[in-house]
């Protein structure tokens, strides 16, 4: 059990990393670990929200993730339960770490906060408590079963994050639409085709072999930039959470039914469009198991649900590689950066 | 959109009818719907137990059913947002309904009350308003995608209602199995084995060629009923929620893991018993998305998460014929019931 961190584990014994209430964040590598020199946390948005709550100032927010981080040896919210990741470079690779890493790589974890032993060794000095993006020095270990991602030097580092941050929902897109297109029916609705993941998955099906890719967004404006990048075959709009009115915009069933839209009750809708046969795959963290098992069953709908994993092997190169070949998830990308950076 | 009765939904307009406000409970058929004479409706268990709480005194849980349906024209708890299923014969089938149900059949409802347009004419005069069960006459329609079971005359009506009640688990445990079988491992792991889902699953797995069935249970005294009827090859006692116990006790990894355990925090321990490349599908109605998910991706596991969809074509028929033929399961849920009503 080496390979998942068991051995960092220092209370209560027994569990996995991210179970665990402590954690040993020494900095020399077992043989199959890597040690990294940090240069910036990302702290999740729900975790750095509930912190700036309850504790108010900026420094008193230092002063709260200081604490955490010393306590538990990594990032761990203890209220909220999440993370974020890491930016660095890699100090030292075990002799039997299988993750492919050497001394100088600027790599971004893709394994959460909660489970990366930790250590801070400049106080947070750099840091004024008031953003997510926390500048660092310190180390951070990953072990045999961790992910990390090589940054590309060919693309700024905010839009490799940003890709890097969703890359699991094309990895897996691919890999199931591949399925219909040798075994069933390859026509692909992308649940919110407009965000991160759902435009990321939209080029990802259509490499796949899709017969047919429909884009479902929420508002016109986000059609009329999701029809002009080219990315799906039709783009319509309706209310993903309303099962009705995605069944009528959509007109028929699809094949594969990609769920990209992080807002609750859009699994009823998801079911209904897609063909008996078929397979509904979910990434959204807003989707309830049992609206999905319940709604299935409630509409007699032989359709297989697959819960997004966000780990599939090889998936961050395959991000990075389709926003490098497709301008129009390129483009998608940058506008959202522009959206949020005016917002 | 008729075959999925949104004709029947009064309020709000153009919803689905479990999410109606109100359904339009008239007992004569459209060409595609079929109506049944209601014997016994079985609530929900949490719907009756909320119930029984806000209400106190039998006469007024009473009063309390006979005002849901009265206004809502289905058995909808407006709190817990559940249902159940009901018994009955068929009154009459509309020409054109797909569902192969005739005039005088005994059937039980596998869809949810939720969306059942229910009337009841006898003010339940035959209940005390102390148990689940309902004796009750009046009417139900099913939808053309509705699902009914005709109840077997070779068994008691308890032990049928008890299998069709999990039927969605073993038919697609058998699926996913003989997939594994084809293209991959189809060793099997069933958390929970001793259940009546796990039971159930167990055999599918053995029937659809798994090459090593293994249960896991929580307590010795499981573990030697699960032995003796032969229904693994290997019996195993582990807490379902300690994934690294679960890990040990199973020793290495299988191709498909199926978890029945009804119980929050299985996720991690069946991730970890499943080999990459491998499948786990939660049946678990305490299942959470985001820990199968997030689990997965912390794990680095590339294992494929199914929703366990409660309707897989054939099933009712498929538990049925297990219960028949595997004198194993029948033998386990007959002790469950017998354990219960010592209760």
């Amino acid at each position: 059990m080496s390979m998942y961190g068991l051995h960092r584990v220092v209370e209560p014994a027994g569990v996995l990393p991210q179970q665990a209430d402590r954690l040993d964040a020494d900095p020399r590598p077992r043989p199959d670990e890597v040690v990294v020199d940090v240069e910036r946390l990302n702290l999740d948005a729900a975790s750095f929200r509930q912190l700036s709550e309850q504790y108010g100032s900026g420094e008193a927010v230092r002063a709260a993730v200081l604490d955490i981080v010393g306590r538990r040896g990594k990032m761990h919210n203890p209220v909220t339960g999440s993370g974020g990741m890491l930016l660095g470079t890699v100090r030292e690779a075990g002799p039997e770490s299988p993750l492919g890493l050497k001394p100088g790589d600027r790599v971004a974890t893709l394994v959460s906060l909660t489970l990366t032993p930790l250590r801070i060794t400049d106080g947070l000095a750099n840091w004024d408590g008031r953003t997510e993006q926390v500048p660092c020095e310190g180390t951070a270990v990953l072990f045999g079963r961790s992910i990390a991602a090589v940054l590309p030097d060919d693309m700024p580092d905010h839009l490799a994050l940003s890709v890097l941050d969703v890359c699991g929902a094309p990895a897996l897109t691919y890999r199931v639409v591949c399925v219909a297109a040798r075994d069933g029916d390859p026509s692909v609705l992308v649940l919110g085709g407009g965000g991160k993941s759902g435009s990321l998955s939209l080029a990802a099906a259509r490499r796949a072999g899709a017969s047919r890719v429909i884009a479902l967004v929420p508002t016109e404006r986000e059609a009329k930039a999701v029809d002009a990048v080219g990315l799906a075959d039709e783009v319509v709009i309706a209310d993903a959470r309303d099962p009705v009115a995605v069944s009528k915009a959509v007109g028929g069933q699809v094949g594969v039914t990609i769920v990209c839209v992080d807002v609750p009750g859009c699994e009823h809708g998801a079911i209904l469009a897609t063909a008996d046969g078929g397979t509904v795959v979910f990434f959204s963290m807003a989707t309830s198991f049992s609206a999905a098992a319940l709604g299935a069953e409630g509409l007699a709908a032989d359709v297989e649900m697959i819960i997004g994993n966000g780990y599939v092997p090889g998936h961050a190169e395959f991000a990075l590689d389709l926003i490098r070949s497709e301008p129009g998830v390129r483009e998608l990308f940058e506008a959202r950066e522009r959206q949020t950076s005016q917002a």
